[in-house]
């Protein structure tokens, strides 16, 4: 029944099952919209012993990944090892045996991106990667095709599902943090070892590919500014509630004139914004375009079948182009090779927004002018204060919530800096960022 | 500076002159983007007097439709006329002449769609109709390229502008629904003859559209069930409210096991469902996939720029194409034109869903008992019903609203057409459709 075109799939995990299994099942759908069969000829794994959901050929199976680079039958290679050398050096050598290579490794094109996209060009094959950022959402082809006639003003994204799982359950169940952490791990949902989820590290990876895309630049993730989510309290977020916020890990990057504001980190977003009522593990991404305007997107961030329909996305295009004789029509990142250079970023101290303060308060007389007299010395103007009657936490201090109007971050760090060395300031200050308007 | 493609523009309106500005502001973007110009060498309109808001030499401008037709040097032409004949036939011939073609025609394309892709595929042209489902949102290349190894298990859409905007103000701000039509007249949000919109018409062009690309088949609109937001009073949406829902005109289509439910009416929505979120002009577009999940996608489904930025990036798209010196690379219908058949729909009677009623009650004793009598006897099960004290309306009765479970669309109908009979019953009783899990 026509045209064959041979994978090889490196990694026989939940996504790499997830593949087989989405091949298998939908085979004929496949074939009716692409005109030809995806075939797995050579799956490699150091395990090939273990049952997985799907059944292969044990013949297909090998732990030797030669057996894949060395097919000449295989133009189009699946990686899924994961992390950064094992992957990065597989990727490189499959490239340069002329394989395209369709990967959902964004620490690697995050952290290696600059070195694989340079090896791709050279060697004249395709990289697709759209399972990377946002799962099954279909960011990366948005950003290269749909919104290809756009300056992207500004990004918002919800871009790690497991923290976002989080913050939803302590915000829908008033539990503490450290509480349904344990719980997504228990269900598998978050790693032993969270870190990269909750401290922003994954959102990092994603958000350094997002602006790569959106703005044809080579990013350091380094340079962007992170912050997690283990510091929210309870007490945080029903504030947030009261003020009409939720409150969201979020990637946001903002075009200024001449560089762009890019930072991580929980966030307050009013009710009625579409990235407040993104719950559970799900993720978002909310483009403005000058032409477009507010673009939104939204869907699983991760997990097996997801993941494999992104993947299966990517393997159909390369297909497509190879079917037509030719290869990447879409520049990888966006832009054209030539105008490819490196990106300008702004120091978070010089970016502004809105801010939440929780003091610490000691239930003394003077508390709140001291505080709002430095505040007003550092140019931060009070929008609103929260102050419950005189209840004194553990620590014998009243929780004080203000927020701002648009204030500096640099003049926000040194003004907190002062307040907490206050002898009427019991603890350290919490800040929070709020979003009101500027993504909208 | 590199290659040039030319362009001819027919129609020179809102959405031309969009083009034309993008093309114009964000020329540099573009070029580094495709790796060529796109410029556009001629533009037909029957008005080339009127001065728009961007500038164009005049020597580009022409009333005569074949001075783009004729020329050799044009291979897309961008169709704006609207309406159906005209752009039929402009159509048609240019694609005779082996131009391809970018529409935002939705009207044409539903009614005309057979005939036209068939003669794309005769004359190897392609089609770009990125602009004429969901505007800006990336709809048909999701559908076509992101969600092509899935079976779409359901479709639910916020596909008309115009309609959300009204009920959107409806219910904000309680106003009713002739009022807010004749603001979004005056303000130009809707036709003086607005019975496209709000009647359900421009939906079912859009829905048509989309299930031909979800489903690969032909589909003729006529069949779609389709039902208007005319009917929906202030007393409706507040009772909603009351139930946790709010009213939105939805086009629903869901995969049953060897045909399509396909529908058009408004619904009630959760309030924590993201369509029940989307306010004003906007639109959304809720795919469930069977690997993919959850796909949201939102954005502007009208207006200048936006569909500007969504017919510019299907230029793009045949450019690049163009410049690989193939064309058409994803069938124009998702499917591979020799798998493209005849849609099988359910027949509305055989739609099941749960439903909110009001009743016009005459205040007598036994009329709950007799109207929950006849419900009972067709299989209906009442869910919850709220009656507020005695209130007699001006036809002396008094409004009882039930919901129900899931119940079969023609039980509802005869046991409506019985109740409606009855002499403790004072009006036709009102019938608006519940979506409670089935598009989660």
């Amino acid at each position: 029944m026509g045209k064959k075109i041979f994978l090889g799939l490196v990694g026989f995990g939940t996504i790499g099952t997830g593949i087989v299994k989405l091949l298998q099942e939908n085979e004929e759908l496949i074939q009716k919209r692409l005109g030809a069969r995806l075939v797995i000829k050579k799956i490699a794994d150091i395990d090939i012993d273990t049952p997985r959901i799907v059944s292969v050929d044990r013949n297909i199976l090998t732990t030797d990944v030669n057996e894949i680079l060395e097919d000449p039958e295989i133009p189009i290679v699946i990686e899924l090892i994961g992390g950064y050398e094992h992957a990065r050096s597989f990727i490189l050598d499959a490239m340069r045996k002329k394989k395209h290579v369709v990967t959902a490794n964004k620490a690697l094109l995050a952290i290696h991106g600059n070195e694989i996209f340079t090896v791709a060009d050279e060697e004249e094959v395709n990289i697709g990667f759209e399972a990377s950022v946002g799962g099954t959402i279909p960011v990366i082809r948005t950003l290269k095709e749909s919104l290809v006639a756009n300056n992207i003003n500004s990004i918002a994204g919800i871009m790690n599902g497991t923290s976002n799982y989080i913050l939803t359950k302590m915000t829908e169940e008033k539990r503490p943090f450290e509480d349904v952490l344990k719980e997504a791990q228990d269900l598998g949902f978050a790693e032993a070892d969270p870190t990269y989820d909750i401290e922003g590290i994954d959102t990092a990876h994603k958000l350094t590919l997002t602006l790569s895309l959106s703005y044809g630049k080579r990013v350091n993730m380094q340079d962007i500014y992170m912050e997690g989510i283990s510091k929210i309290s309870l007490q945080d977020i029903e504030f947030a509630k009261e003020l009409g916020y939720n409150i969201k890990l979020l990637a946001i990057a903002i075009q200024r004139e001449n560089a762009i504001e890019a930072r991580i980190h929980p966030t307050m977003i009013p009710f009625d914004h579409l990235l407040a009522n993104v719950s559970g593990n799900f993720n978002a991404f909310h483009f403005i375009g000058d032409a477009s305007g507010s673009v939104f997107l939204y869907g699983q961030g991760a997990g097996m079948m997801p993941t494999a329909s992104a993947v299966v996305s990517d393997l159909v295009d390369i297909a497509r182009d190879m079917l037509k004789g030719v290869w990447r029509r879409v520049p990888l990142r966006s832009f054209k090779k030539e105008y490819i250079d490196d990106i300008k970023l702004i120091p978070m101290d010089d970016i502004a927004t809105n801010y939440y303060f929780r003091f610490s308060a000691l239930d003394r007389p003077g508390v709140l002018s001291k505080i709002s007299g430095i505040l007003g010395s550092r140019n931060i103007s009070i929008a609103s204060v929260i102050q419950k009657g005189r209840q004194v936490d553990g620590a014998g201090a009243v929780p004080v919530v203000m927020t701002t109007h648009e204030a500096r971050e640099k003049d926000v760090q040194m003004a907190l800096k002062e307040i907490d060395e206050l002898d009427v300031v019991g603890g350290k200050t919490i800040l929070i960022r709020i979003e009101d308007d500027r993504l909208k």
